[in-house]
């Protein structure tokens, strides 16, 4: 893609309104515009991001067995007074009339909606679990929207529903879910903690936020550093291992501030492996039990000829607000330089030709280079504006693709100036850059 | 994928209230479910579906140079008021108040907000041309919603805006998105025929409808039969190359029925080729100069220093409306049986084994054919239940994978029953038959 037709609207300087640095890079190099208080559109750069996150969560939903569905944006109250939370949901709730006056509502989550689906389909015990999901836009009604897209009105969310009859399987289901966010955020190149926390209006007594550090981030967390050593590796999509998995994170003391104890804390974690700071919450678990199935009558047949009511859990990903969160997470606003992780940058690659008026050499030589990427599914963007070469740099840094080829006067024959940023340039050839390129994001 | 484990609740018999073979299908075999009104979830078989039909609707944007972007749900009134459609639209338009009692709508068309993007991001004539798109849900309040999801409330849809300087330059744009559409259909199998229309609400003089024929369709349509025999096969993505298909085209009569003229249909075309049938409306396209720009402010510097409006056009595809509108082409209802063309298939292939309690020697087979199935790229759902055969022939057949294998007492060593759907059945190796799905799935 050469500059000049893309459409990446980039801003001279910082725009005075954004107060975070995630906001501050997306309105800076045109990721998304504002349309009105906390809601956005997004532009083609901030666009490819949120795809390439979402196309990964939605991959590690599907290795735990969920399958998609997509409920729509617009619900009727109904269900919301059967589960009696449309009264309870405050403010928050976008509530509409239609033209014929039906009470009807913008969804900002969907445990009515997806209970309605299951107990229409699903009669018998024999059909379970059942692991659902979608990813679609949802609206609160935030009554200060603020920092870009961390807190709007319209985000856009993957929420998942299991359905099971006893604790044990739902506890399962459950687990399968808290591997597959461990997995989803390392994808992204994020370290994401599940920190034990409230329930809220979701319900229930089980939940976990999974958190990012972050100066920046509305959490106040409160954990012990060795948290932050563990992983998932290793571990099985089965019962047993995935209690495992569950016990080596609740070792160590975790939480977020509603949870927090004084005297627990300094009881549990010694002074030197005590951690208190800010995180953004990019996830959120819950386990609820029959909170929804039973004033909605969602029942299965069990063996024997009995029924009861199904235990269900919801699972939360904020799929827009991980573009934030990422920047927060990797942008250097000192240096102004971000690097997107590879695998889920706008563009792979960045080309930065020297051109000059008379001399188009090094802009051909993009152009033959871009076409080995192309065979080789490498995104690559090409500065082929004749600005200045400082100028020309700035804006790639922050349109953030993790690599860079500079093309200049010196560069002769099949040898490139490369740098992957932060690190040092190096001079390699064409087949060595694409080798170094497709193994990182075989990785990915 | 088992039947068993799937989430596809089948019914028994068709739906009363579906009046139309693509509502019923959709109904009858746990495609969607009815939430309210005229809104629908798509469950895990029609979301399938629905996804694939967005990718090569996406494919084929990005093939003519259009990048795609992300516009919220929820618009603010002030846009509308801008362009002076805030009053005209109508009770179609679902009118939102917010909690701070400030006037939004639900975007039924984005004409308004891309203007709004645009004049803010692109300052110079050297942009141009830009093609921007989006695939979003929309919503139009109709007063009788019906007929499922072909004329529903909440709708999924992509909408392009293009945006140039010169008449001239705008028609490129506007005959590029002719080529597209053309091609889009036919990669879903569709003949859709492009027809004069009219304008409505969005506003222009130009304007094509692409039309597939069904007697269950809403739109009345007068054609010269022997538009159906042209395609799009040789023409080049260059200004002339389109002109010469834009005529190719409109040297046949060819409208829908607000553009009908009896005494010029008559005298242009023979009686022998006239058509005068009913068909359905997949999509639309409008060239409407300044009608937007000029009202909204929306202008460029032009060489020489003066700034002028810019031109625009939109193109819309109705994503989940094309998922009935391949129903309503392909279905057979009389006798139930449903073939969905492999480049949008749920599935490639069903294997329907002959299971009894004592005896899973047919399931085994099964399962290892799958595994090279998933090893090629091929799509199976395998029915493991132990219903009877007939049963299970009448589900597949509704599912509608283009193919089938039956694995029955017969089957011995490395022969399969293979048949396509409406074909005769035929005895091949596993070799065989994934050559020819691989090589069907490789043309589309």
């Amino acid at each position: 893609m050469y500059i000049s037709k893309s459409f990446i609207p980039i801003l001279k300087n910082n725009p005075s309104e954004a107060k975070i640095k995630s906001h501050q890079l997306m309105l800076r190099v045109g990721m998304i515009k504002q349309s009105a208080a906390g809601i956005y559109s997004w532009l083609p750069l901030g666009f490819k991001v949120m795809k390439k996150i979402e196309q990964i969560v939605r991959e590690e939903q599907n290795k735990i067995g969920a399958q998609e569905i997509l409920m729509p944006t617009i619900q009727s109250s109904e269900i919301w007074k059967e589960s009696g939370r449309y009264e309870d949901y405050g403010e928050e709730m976008l509530r509409i009339k239609d033209r014929q006056d039906r009470e009807m509502l913008y969804g900002p989550t969907n445990e009515e909606l997806v209970t309605d689906i299951f107990r229409s389909s699903i009669k018998s015990y024999k059909s379970l679990p059942q692991l659902l999901y979608h990813i679609q836009w949802k609206f609160r009604d935030e009554i200060r929207p603020r920092f870009g897209i961390m807190r709007c009105r319209e985000f856009y969310m993957k929420d998942a529903y299991s359905f099971d009859i006893t604790d044990e399987d739902a506890l399962f289901s459950y687990n399968k879910f808290f591997l597959s966010y461990l997995k989803t955020f390392k994808r992204l190149d994020l370290t994401a903690i599940p920190m034990a926390a409230d329930t809220g209006p979701i319900g229930g007594n089980l939940s976990h936020e999974f958190i990012i550090l972050a100066e920046t981030g509305e959490s106040k967390i409160f954990t012990d550093k060795r948290i932050f050593d563990l992983d998932s590796e290793g571990t099985k999509l089965e019962k047993d291992s995935l209690k495992e998995l569950r016990k080596k994170y609740e070792q160590f003391y975790s939480v977020t501030d509603e949870k927090f104890n004084k005297t627990e804390f300094e009881k549990k974690v010694s002074e030197t492996n005590r951690l208190i700071t800010k995180g953004i919450e990019v996830g959120h678990i819950f386990y609820f039990g029959d909170k929804y199935s039973k004033p909605m009558g969602c029942s299965v047949d069990l063996p024997g000829g009995k029924k009861d009511f199904v235990k269900m859990g919801s699972y939360g990903i904020g799929v827009s607000r991980l573009v934030g969160a990422i920047i927060e997470a990797k942008y250097d606003e000192k240096n102004e330089v971000m690097k997107w992780p590879i695998s889920v940058a706008p563009y792979d690659i960045a080309i930065i030709p020297m051109i000059n008026k008379n001399d188009n050499s090094a802009l051909e030589k993009a152009d033959k280079m871009n076409s080995e990427f192309v065979k080789n599914n490498i995104e690559c963007i090409i500065d082929d504006t004749d600005e200045n070469f400082s100028s020309k740099v700035k804006k790639m840094n922050l349109i953030g693709a993790p690599y860079q080829i500079i093309i200049g006067k010196k560069t002769e024959g099949d040898v490139f100036e490369f740098k992957e940023i932060g690190k040092e340039t190096k001079n390699l050839s064409l087949a060595e850059i694409i080798k170094i390129i497709k193994e990182q994001k075989a990785i990915n």
